[in-house]
């Protein structure tokens, strides 16, 4: 039976891909809710060069599912919903506080 | 209003005391319930040099407490728990199935 607990240092640096295979990304980070210990994003990293210019992107967590065939993420968005999505910068990181979830989570229909 | 979210990136190295106010070590790594995305475990580091002979301490997330003035984690652990407590090098990391978790908790009292 494979264990169903897995380390947040293994999380960070997995691929992400859309429903087609396409890699999207990677996972940068994880944002995790201080009180209850539930992680709320996977923080996508996606484009850029030796980190200059890279565009984060914070994905609800209920929305990657692992997939062993891959040994990565999928996320069922395409390629005009990341267009749209909420990203920042390295350099301008927001607080997350309510108004910054709400907006997000509103984004995926959550 | 403070953020109640906090990053992987800076749990990652946090400090974690005993009520005493003496450092225990630190956190590496957090192991997460693959499914719902919840913290399990915080597992500290304690001890060891340049991550030689260095022991970890699976400890349960909710046994954490985030002290501002300290800047770190404490819990609430004196020596003779720590002494007892489950523990492995980086060399023979459990499976964190069920078994296992269940004895972590189960020495915590959980």
């Amino acid at each position: 039976m494979a264990s169903d607990v897995i380390s947040s240092d293994r999380v960070e640096g997995t691929n992400v891909y859309n429903v087609s295979g396409d890699k999207l990304g990677s996972i940068d980070d994880l944002m995790i809710d201080k009180l209850s210990g539930q992680v709320r994003y996977a923080v996508m990293e996606f484009g850029g060069f030796l980190g200059m210019g890279t565009d984060r992107y914070p994905i609800p967590w209920n929305m990657l599912k692992y997939d062993t065939s891959q040994d990565g993420y999928v996320v069922p968005l395409d390629k005009a919903q990341l267009e749209g999505a909420p990203r920042y910068t390295n350099e301008a990181v927001p607080d997350y506080d309510e108004t910054y979830r709400s907006s997000v989570d509103k984004y995926y229909g959550l």
